[in-house]
């Protein structure tokens, strides 16, 4: 079963499952999630202008509910199969999307910020999303190119991330610089000639469902997402898989550990203290119909 | 059957035909979209940051099609039948949102508008959409809360309205006060609670289909829309029809007739020289699933 999804997943960079955990597990993350950005403050706390907190990164450090999710068998058997070797977490955060004020964000691949911020060597990496609220087409859903992985990481990204650069530099001079890879003002992001280039090739999905379901997509898939435009916060939980053998090489001043683990010690499947759904029931790939 | 309409227009605030007209018309009015834009070069075209047009209005001055659309027998015979009376055009506009930079409009009332800045009495008033392009889910689709107009004007948009003012007035001091209803930063936005209390009752729902629908929908319903993530630019029209005897008390200094028609004449029925789609044919009411 598991080399199906393999090659659905090298074909379309992403595979969504329906309910790949119970409501019920979602609900307990959720509520461990508010718990740590309550409790804890300090850097891993992202803030959005208006000063609510939009991400909290490495929530593992200080729950056991997030240690053992990061280990989850099931999520950890499809990471290590999609990658094809151990794996190791690169990052892991929690993202709020605020209701009526939660930001878009531009097109853009994952893996460019890892390779020029932390130095990582290939595109071996993928981010599980475990939906913590049902997604709807209201809340800003991930939107996603089927297949624009394969184009690999874009000269593009990188053009346009020089001009950017100068006038991110002004506007943050003083401010902590890897902080430019954690605003909705990416400094890294698709032009548009290879946007369309590929949406007219293969449309655009999104990536909706209830909260249990689990979206697992390539570090160099195009994606996207609109505006949460409902009254009602959105949370997800983000998990960022490493292989082991793609550890980074890291610059100089490198970003702090919290956003780039520096622990590559191989992860190995750890029982959740919650009900979890077999992936045997799970639907594999939902699909949502293309833009035009 | 146009009953049947009337009472589920006054119960919900919307109602959307799919292929109310053919695409191949929906085609030619957005060529004639292109070519008015194009050839007219006056204070109608509203332009975005970019410079790119983002509005034109009363394009059907320099236009026979847009003339006789605005008259079209079946969207005439709907308008007035919803109204309960004659109607002319209080405003007519092309609308843009443009591939990846359309912006996102936040919730509000139409109607409001239209009191405050022409002194129109009654929101007797409604507004068809001529989806010129499809409408889809990744291109900026009218979100809606269903019956939220039954709440008639709010008192918050006032109160929101005075607070934006002093910033709106600092902001564009310069330029031209009209342009404050223009812009996706408006001027009369709706509150949180507000919202809210709309969508937990009666659900989201977004305003989708083929090239050739309309949606009509109440001077005041709740509604807005997310930004266009896809690579193309979607068209619409939007025509506002008033019911004659609601004519507006213009103040002293009243936009201009571009924006505010003051010709109040009951419009009279026009063929197009155009294939129409018979309203008989058509889905009367297409609702989406609620956001959660």
């Amino acid at each position: 079963m598991i080399s199906d999804e393999k090659q659905k997943y090298d074909s379309k960079g992403y595979l969504l499952y329906e309910g790949f955990y119970t409501n019920s597990l979602a609900q307990s993350i959720k509520e461990e999630a508010r718990r740590v950005i309550h409790e804890e403050d300090d850097e891993r706390k992202i803030l959005e202008k208006s000063g609510v907190a939009r991400s909290f990164f490495s929530p593992e450090n200080n729950s056991d509910l997030f240690y053992r999710l990061n280990r989850e068998k099931n999520m950890l058997r499809l990471a290590k199969e999609l990658l094809g070797g151990e794996v190791y977490t690169h990052q892991t955060k929690i993202n709020i999307k605020h209701a009526l004020i939660g930001d878009v964000w531009e097109w853009h691949q994952d893996f460019i910020f890892w390779a020029k911020d932390d130095g990582m060597p290939a595109p071996n990496v993928l981010t599980a999303m475990v939906f913590l609220d049902d997604v709807t087409e209201f809340n800003g859903p991930l939107m996603i190119i089927p297949g624009s992985h394969q184009m690999g990481m874009l000269q593009e990204t990188q053009k346009a991330a020089s001009n950017h650069d100068k006038e991110w530099n002004e506007k943050y001079v003083n401010t902590k610089s890897y902080l430019s890879a954690l605003s909705a003002d990416l400094k890294y992001t698709l032009g548009q000639q290879e946007i369309l280039g590929m949406a007219e090739k293969r449309g655009i999905v999104s990536a909706k469902g209830k909260a249990g379901s689990v979206l697992f997509f390539h570090g160099n898939l195009f994606h996207a997402s609109p505006n949460n435009l409902s009254p009602w916060d959105r949370y997800v939980y983000l998990i960022t898989y490493n292989r082991v053998d793609n550890q980074p090489d890291f610059p100089k001043n490198p970003r702090p550990a919290f956003l780039a683990n520096r622990d590559f010690t191989p992860l190995e499947a750890m029982e959740m203290a919650y009900p979890v759904v077999s992936p045997e029931v799970c639907q594999p790939d939902i699909q949502y119909p293309i833009s035009r």
